[in-house]
């Protein structure tokens, strides 16, 4: 095992990319997604199970961990690896789109952001300096830059704001992040859906100098269409021989195009957000569990899957138990959406390898399209 | 494996006793412990898991599978073992206790108990002949007799009355459930805390005839004190050679008082329950987790426990993810927890092969007398 942290590129097809990143804690193979496990839990899950599902990397929120049960005390029972007992890559993210999205009181200024949790009221403040603080507390391995962004549609003038403010965070963050052998951090271009402003973004990040780079201010209700149109060019702004990871997303097929433009690593909810609330990612679309029509039906969730949910029980069953509010309904389809996601990763990176991404991309849309299987 | 349902005692040390209860779906060693699955499911728990805490049978509830999902939709999907994914012994009730405690517009006549349902308010109509037909449907492999029984205290009219309804209800449960090679049919002792109309009620299913004895009755309000005074005798008046279920029990030294007295098997909602909120049994008395005094302790809950909450997480995470309520602190302390009640029952059964229960339940009382560990 390495005690650097390092990227390489394996295979391409077109601009899709499949490599390995190397850290001390383990190899993360790309193009990779990262559950995520908010407050040191991915909700619902066992981290072996997590494991077993095929992750390599789970991404950790410094938002909820600085609030509950904060960083501090998670550094003094031995970072977060420990606390969670996930021995593997973790990434966290700086608290910046968090805070703003789930804090209360916020006040945005040259210095950083100052704001009261939702949990209790308390008041705080996020600056480049203290999210560098707080992600060496947690004993993070990619750390990302304190950054901030608009909403999407947004004027010009505050994208290009927004942006500035954000690479000047970005070399402060460099700065305090300093020199950490096998621990790395990156960088994250801003600029909304403005060409020439993620072209400014990604010369001053890469003038700066990272080990991986972010394509920030998507998914953020912009929608594919324009999310698309943006990953046509800023992917190809960022330096090739660094990773590249596309923060928040996303839904499968999201992920498909990103990595048909260029992306390297992901992070999203909604695998196990779906879990939760009974909505299953299955090769032909999403399965509502809920519906009546799975009452009776003695078949797997997707036969095609060994997952637990899909090995070990019927429709019938996972029906029943999201109907009864049982927690094994949220531990069940939580597992078969994490393996789902694994799953397409790992067809993702043997399609690049092979060079048949276009075909694979074929077949994805074509078994979807199909729909669920008919009921009985 | 056998294909019959039989009891072999192999120790016995003063009235506690050990053995072992065969069945074509294996074999519960004895005193027994069964982890409640109300809704075809232990709550917060996959069934391989409740199985690694060294469960040898689970107990189904006859009230609230019969609502929902039904029996005949059990059995028309193979059954509550194939469904629920757990294929060892299965004990259900008689649906009798649950009726009379959550169903609503509750109607008792000689034929039997007409309700509506507490889920969807439809109505239903249970009888010692539907209770059968339920949990045969269910594919249950130790099945109870439809009884009912009053709170106490209660006067002795009352408690002589429903005795005897339940004594006529248990001739029509036998005949009901006529003969299934493998399955075993309890009767239930009822009589409250009058030692005469045990001992009419013993007679009474003496008479008829069953594969095992539940004590019924008691755990309904009365208090250990009453509860021990009547297993002094109750037990006694049952066959010895037959197991003897103490229904709905309890407290680790609830169990140990009735192993004491010739109890040889146990179900109990409270591990499991406890768990979700907060509640962890260990050896040194209950440890409530949500308590601030575990917020920066880096100590298992119970450093001499082998399962995954004490082996692998800190006092401070298990603190933390209650509070921040997430599922796997539901998920970690019932875990805990039933695997604390089987060792328990590992240590009962092994004291009583040795000759040394007295010396156990000392020691038992010697480490709970002691209370949880001084904070740091
Ligand atoms: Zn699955
Ligand atoms: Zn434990």
């Amino acid at each position: 095992m390495t005690q650097r942290f390092s990227f390489a590129l394996h295979a391409t097809d077109g601009k899709a990319r499949t490599g390995m990143i190397s850290t001390p804690r383990g190899e993360i193979r790309t193009p990779a997604f990262m559950p995520v496990g908010t407050a040191a839990t991915v909700k619902a899950m066992m981290p072996e199970s997590v494991r077993a599902t095929g992750a390599d990397i789970l991404l950790g929120n410094t938002y909820h961990l600085m609030l509950r049960p904060t960083a501090e005390r998670i550094d003094r029972l031995g970072g977060l690896h420990k606390f969670m007992n996930w021995d593997r890559p973790i990434l966290t993210d700086s608290g910046g789109f968090q805070v703003m999205s789930l804090a209360d009181l916020r006040k945005l200024t040259e210095e950083g952001v100052t704001f009261r949790s939702h949990v209790d009221g308390s008041r705080h403040m996020l600056t480049p300096e203290r999210s560098m603080e707080i992600q060496k507390l947690l004993g993070s391995d990619i750390v990302m830059c304190f950054d901030e962004c608009p909403a999407l549609p947004a004027p010009r003038e505050r994208i290009a704001e927004s942006m500035r403010l954000s690479m000047r965070w970005a070399a402060r963050s460099r700065e305090a992040f300093g020199d950490r052998p096998g621990h790395a951090l990156f960088g994250i271009q801003q600029g909304g859906d403005i060409e020439d402003l993620r072209g400014e973004s990604a010369e001053k990040l890469r003038g700066i100098g990272f080990d991986g780079y972010a394509v920030g201010g998507l998914a953020v209700g912009e929608g594919q269409e324009i999310m698309f149109k943006v990953l046509d060019y800023a992917p190809g702004m960022l330096p090739e021989d660094k990773p590249r990871y596309l923060m928040g997303v996303g839904k499968p097929d999201d992920i498909l195009g990103a990595v048909k433009r260029g992306i390297d690593m992901f992070d999203c909810v909604l695998p196990s957000r779906s879990g939760r609330t009974g909505q299953a990612f299955t090769r032909r679309g999403v399965v509502n569990i809920k519906n009546a029509r799975h009452a009776d039906d003695p078949r797997p969730l997707d036969e095609s899957c060994s997952c637990p949910a899909c090995s070990q029980y019927s429709r019938a069953y996972l029906h029943h138990v999201f109907r009864s509010q049982e927690i094994i309904s949220s531990m069940l389809l939580t597992w078969h959406n994490l393996h789902y996601y694994q799953v397409l990763m790992q067809g993702i990176r043997d399609a690049i390898a092979a060079g048949r991404f276009d075909a694979f991309e074929a077949e994805f849309h074509a078994a979807r399209a199909m729909g669920d299987i008919e009921p009985l």
